[in-house]
């Protein structure tokens, strides 16, 4: 698998470690990297033996690459999905905020059809996905929500003496009016019920130090609770670690023989 | 997707009338059917629409197949999965515990990348395994253990009048010792651990009507902890629903174009 990576933030450069110097992957390869930041690029194609694109469109349209890992943010979705899927590349989206807009979604479905190519979305901060997936491939999903707590300095605004609801509403409506936790009410979403019937919670608590996420589901197969605590990442307190592994998982069981889950 | 169905039991009836009657997977049609039984392997082709084979192996050999399931029994696993992977075909294991011997796991690997075929294992009665498996592509998930909670109708042997553990070990231990808990023991083993790390507590619990299972983990990602309660399958009280679900969910998600999770 020759990967091109776009974005060099906290998850490309965990990405190039793991796969590149780590050898995480065992048939593959970030043979290719674009990233905004030009010297930081440059930088990190060195140290991580990648080719540094200059151009963002060359790396895409690059014969050399079979699989895109978008790593950048929702623009970089909007912008260039359409072209890597419409090429036949396969593309790992890590900004799965792009997708909270169901006619893009359906596009860029569309497209893969027709190219024979695949999106994958990774799990991000929370799991148990394969349980909600199961539960609605029937149609017998009744309920899914979420209740996200983060400590108050993660939430502008918020009252650093007291536990507050910070938002309530549906995942359509978080996806609107918290555009922070855009990518949890997304994914949950297009695992479950969708934006319209996603409950969600985001609590302001002073008593907690790590984001932490409760979801429950109930449907014909019983019912669900799952309570996840994020560590952050090593060398980076803004992002949740489990989203960057989540989108190596994706990676590594993407052509793996033997399928778990 | 072409499918060759091994089993007519409570599993393959429900995958016959969802698929081949109920339509929920939009390209794949059961288009074989062997069942030990034959009278009712007869009685079921005719009602779903699909052909009775009178053995196993003109099944397996079949050129108008190109996915076998194994809804049957581990038995069925050790004889002829290595026939039906090195043929080509993709095979979906409902009968994990199958894979409880490292060594036939590793022979069938082989096989896989050899013949360039898949082995799909549904997560059965649990799920979370998203997680474990992200938390694992770095190896630093550093503990999971699993409560399993039944009701003493469901425990030969267990007391009517108060909770008792009557198991308490390795998933190893679990799987030579509880076999009737051996499919969640692998699966979870599998997706994390292993069998020798996996920690694994049975406990009779008068106060309880369903099958629940308590999953915890831990890691460099966070902490994990997911309670799920099964609710049987209808008409079936003693296979719970979300392992017949877990297949279908691998069967609509195998050829889905995005991929959620």
């Amino acid at each position: 698998m020759r990967i091109g990576l776009i974005g060099g933030g906290n998850i490309g450069k965990f990405l190039l470690q793991s796969i590149n110097m780590n050898g995480l992957l065992p048939d593959g390869k970030i043979v290719g990297l674009y990233s905004r930041n030009q010297q930081s690029a440059e930088q990190l194609a060195r140290e991580f033996d990648t080719e540094n694109y200059l151009d963002i469109q060359s790396l895409i349209e690059s014969a050399a690459i079979d699989l895109v890992i978008e790593a950048a943010n929702i623009q970089v979705v909007k912008d260039y999905a359409a072209t890597i899927l419409k090429s036949g590349k396969d593309l790992v989206v890590s900004s799965v905020g792009a997708l909270a807009d169901g006619d893009f979604y359906q596009q860029l479905e569309k497209i893969c059809q027709e190219a024979r190519s695949k999106i994958y979305l990774p799990a991000g901060a929370i799991g148990g996905l394969d349980i909600l997936k199961a539960a609605k491939s029937i149609g017998e999903l009744e309920s899914v929500s979420i209740i996200t707590r983060k400590p108050p300095q993660a939430l502008p605004g918020a009252p650093v003496d007291r536990e507050q609801v910070m938002f309530e509403g549906t995942a359509k409506e978080a996806i609107e009016l918290f555009p922070k936790n855009i990518n949890v009410s997304i994914i949950l979403s297009l695992a479950g019920l969708g934006p319209y019937k996603t409950g969600v919670k985001i609590i302001s608590d002073p008593a907690v130090r790590k984001n932490s996420h409760l979801i429950e589901a109930a449907g014909s197969f019983g019912a669900l609770s799952l309570q996840v605590e994020n560590d952050p990442m090593p060398n980076n307190p803004k992002t949740s670690y489990l989203a960057a592994l989540s989108v190596l998982s994706v990676l590594k069981n993407k052509d793996a023989v033997v399928k778990v889950g």
